[in-house]
């Protein structure tokens, strides 16, 4: 049985909370925070504290903070024997105990939606062999998904998620003001949108690039650019018609 | 019962052909095509022909051709009195027959991936009430998605398509060459392609914009405009998170 900690009361720690407290071989043994009203949606299922000086023993502290906040937060744990890990993409592998490490699940968290973890990767590195198993089994029982990811390579992940999530979300912001505009219901391109993604599962997204752009179509491309009104949407459909035409 | 004819042996005409032939009230009563070749796949479960001049009489002349070869396709049937639709979506409703109509399934489809078409919205358009409804009908054999749909809102549909689809099926490919300079599966991405597209069909785009540009993180930017090799990417990055900065 893992005992863990949680630090943090935002998105991730909300999540990973309630799949933790659903795994058969981890307890939750406290929340921590700074404000005790973003502790109440945990306080009926554990321990909730709002100083660092409660903080009782456990395997793991898992540090779900903020980027710019995770470094601070754990140099802040009293316990420098235990491993300390943190959740995010973009902060390397800390030195603030004898054992670090990272739990980074990649996967985008909105507090309302909820989440299935079993399908989520989560990307593991540790100081030391020990800890990177400790890790490894508390993936385990959320996730069947784990990865052994260097600093490096999760800076490099964090950096394509930027692309394949937050453009593409762009993207769909634009689709669906193009449809408000004509007075067509953005609903219709939702079977579309998941096809796409799916797709891009199942074979390499470079297989199944279509659309006038990939077959050099410039008479579509001249009839799109002439229905675009909006000058912004008109500048991100020349770039990467541009861009894909030269790949 | 419908009795319709396919004209094509291409994607569409592929898939369709394969849903209207477990469809309960329609009858695929022959598929045309040039090339005799194209036809095999279908040889062994309908009647196919090569020349236009063996059609037979139908309820409905489905055109599934490139969108430049819709209209004179279209024109050589000889029956004019017959209902002619096609499955383009930038191509206008044409007027080579009494009756005439659209039948557009908005999806991407690959020749080798089934697809269920249950989901799939299909926007119709027609010349007449009537056609109307026949179109209507043989949409609900395969989908449980039909829309009335014109023209101009058709074209707004197919550029729109271009931004959620091809564009971030680009988007896919830039994530999936980042993953592999740095030696990271991209299929560590998947899930989270796969939940925002899921994410924009529960929530408005709008609502659910996160990354670095969104929030204003200068810092992030920088960090992953310096990891950025590739011209290209650079290019892309700086232009998305400009307009998503000031959305």
């Amino acid at each position: 049985m893992l005992r863990i900690v949680i630090l943090g009361a935002g998105n991730v720690a909300t999540h990973l909370f309630q799949a933790f407290f659903k795994a058969e071989n981890v307890v939750v043994a406290q929340v921590y925070n700074r404000s005790e009203t973003a502790l109440k949606p945990f306080s009926e299922k554990t321990k909730t504290v709002v100083s660092l000086d409660e903080l009782e023993e456990a395997d793991v502290y898992l540090v779900c903070a903020k980027d710019d906040a995770v470094k601070s937060l754990a140099e802040k744990i009293p316990f420098k024997n235990k491993l300390i890990a943190h959740t995010s993409g973009s902060v390397p592998l800390l030195d603030v105990s004898k054992k670090n490490g990272v739990f980074y699940p990649l996967q985008t968290f909105s507090k309302e939606v909820p989440v299935d973890f079993s399908k989520i990767p989560i990307c593991l590195e540790a100081s030391d062999e020990n800890s990177f198993k400790i890790l490894q089994n508390l993936a385990g029982s959320i996730s069947e998904r784990n990865y052994r990811i260097s600093t490096e390579q999760r800076k490099s992940l964090h950096l394509a998620a930027v692309f394949v999530c937050n453009f593409t979300n762009y993207l769909y912001r634009v689709g669906e003001e193009i449809c408000e505009e004509n007075k067509v219901p953005f609903e219709i391109l939702y079977a579309l949108m998941e096809e796409t993604a799916r797709k891009a599962t199942e074979k390499s997204p470079k297989e199944t690039q279509t659309g006038p752009a990939a077959r050099g179509d410039q008479k579509t491309i001249d009839q799109h650019l002439e229905q675009l009104k909006n000058p912004v949407f008109k500048e991100i459909y020349t770039l990467l018609s541009q861009k894909i035409a030269t790949t």
